[in-house]
């Protein structure tokens, strides 16, 4: 990495949701100016509306991919997507041309982050309903990453002030989510996130796994999981040279990690958890407004906000961009932490 | 209800474990004493010895069933078991002796209770272990009062400050738990709940029900229990004029409820999950020292601490009676709520 700022690629979102209005929000931030070349992977007009709801008047400006290694500060740089209309749009309503649109805003942003042309993707919140109906039935932002950039094991990271939590599984049925857990995969997914803690500059990750089952299978009274394809996969994660322990029950781990953060020695850096809302249940409860989305396994940087479209509040100048403001930060983080090799 | 205090029988649990220790902690609460007349259904040398870690020097009295009506102020009745021998015991190791008399405790507790001799159990921890070491192979002590009061639905209730949840199963393995979310069920466990809730002095209790999968199952794309399952039941619940509401997204639902508590018109008064680690998990975050967990659904008014026996600490002195006394007031709680006609 030479001295230039990272640039971010920033996608816009379902056009219809909060995604449009916290990226203006967080444009506000000097600080992140300071740090950071950002471009809006989006649509100028609707920019411009989002910005007039935040009532501030930052310049907003269209840029091609060759500007891209000349972004101006203290503007909005967007760019926008050949053949993509949103004729049938309006705010908080889900459409298949926001839906659609919201895709190719991905698209291209992986496009150019696997060219070299930015440096991370950032991610505003996109809608399934939308997707699905704009004709990309992907479940979300994570399957249509993984695809695109050939990625075979991914794993959401989600990271806090004060816990993170990775996942064998997220976006299937908790029926689905039982059978994912394998001891390839768990073993697989504390690799992951033993590398993209690293990349998030904890140099020498303390990583602790959950249980499936309740009370960790209570030693197998409550299901073996546990003994038969959890403790194993944290066996050979040991052998790896990974500095784990587990598994440990669902529902007082996420407690030990949050406390053992008080005692940097032994802080827990990232908890594994086995399914969506093991992890997520904890990680909102105690950093809604600011938990981080990473996706680990992609040949490229990728942060997003943890929070959906809020169709309910978008278009009425409400919507927090805490999450994303963390989000753009973190990215900034791990791009110029990767340059850098960083030794266990 | 007469006038006199309610007697609250408190199981010594474990005698391995810090049953004995917090029991004796409790017991220094000057207002608890005034408030209730206990008795310690344990052994009364075990108490003795966990008097003597404390460092108080409460007296300590053994009674005998006809003194339940006059127990003294000031000291720690015991009420021992006939036939159970603890030859073989020591502190902070799994047991037959230990599990068949934590066993034997709680089976007096309950016979009392059904007598109406006591007027609800209050029970320190057992460890599941030393209950199938000493030939008593249930999962916990809901199983052993759900059996004992021949109650055909029961449901966990976990109370703290700030968040109450009632669970469709518990100490099952995942796989299974997901097999018991049916329609049936989930009716069932909200209408406990709503009882429970009254009980213990919400007088038109506000419940909101979880989903089973990722995001509410994200309109079927993540598995349908939600729409062909929960939604039946809260709409059923909801012709009995029960005020629920839901099936809401499991990450975040635990936050609301805990955010609504800010505005008391609005408040959620307990969120019932579909499975164990879903409702403890935010419980224990957030009121980890504080929890109390009630059984809806039997004829007999029972509070346990929400704890272990913690046979790591055990007999160290460490051990915090927080649980167990919110446990011992919210029974007292409960007693003096059933003496009067609650009108929702």
């Amino acid at each position: 990495m030479d001295n230039r700022k990272p640039i971010l690629g920033i996608t816009m979102g379902d056009p219809a949701g909060i995604g449009p209005e916290i990226i203006a929000k967080s444009f506000l931030s000097f600080k992140l100016n300071q740090m950071t070349d950002s471009v809006v992977i989006g649509n100028i007009d609707v920019m411009k509306w989002a910005n007039g709801i935040v009532g501030k008047d930052i310049p907003i400006v269209s840029v091609q991919i060759p500007d891209l290694d000349s972004l101006e500060d203290g503007v909005i740089s967007v760019l926008e997507i050949g053949d993509v209309s949103l004729d049938d749009y309006s705010i908080s309503r889900v459409g298949a041309d926001s839906g659609h649109a919201a895709f190719k805003y991905l698209e291209k942003a992986i496009q150019l982050a696997l060219d070299g042309k930015i440096d991370a993707i950032v991610t505003a919140p996109l809608n399934k309903e939308a997707l699905f109906a704009g004709g990309h039935p992907y479940s979300g932002h994570t399957e249509i990453l993984a695809e695109m950039c050939s990625a075979k094991h991914v794993s959401m990271l989600l990271v806090s002030e004060t816990l993170s939590v990775s996942h064998v599984s997220t976006h299937v049925s908790l029926n689905e989510a039982c059978k994912l857990v394998t001891t390839d995969r768990v073993l697989k997914v504390i690799e992951l996130t033993n590398d993209g803690l690293k990349q998030i500059g904890i140099t020498d990750p303390n990583i602790a796994v959950a249980g499936l089952n309740p009370h960790a299978g209570e030693g197998g009274l409550f299901g073996r999981e546990e003994i038969d394809v959890i403790a194993p996969a944290v066996s050979f994660a040991k052998q790896k040279g990974i500095r784990v322990d587990g598994p440990f029950p669902g529902d007082t781990i996420f407690f030990h990690a949050k406390e053992s953060r008080e005692s940097p020695e032994h802080a827990i850096d990232c908890v594994v958890a086995m399914y969506h809302d093991q992890g997520h249940i904890p990680l909102k409860l105690i950093g809604f407004y600011e938990g981080v989305n990473v996706t680990l396994g992609l040949p490229i940087i990728r942060t997003s906000v943890d929070h959906g479209t809020a169709f309910d509040i978008a278009g009425k100048g409400l919507a927090r961009p805490d999450s994303l403001i963390a989000a753009i930060n973190l990215a900034i983080k791990m791009v110029n932490n990767k340059g850098q090799t960083i030794i266990a």
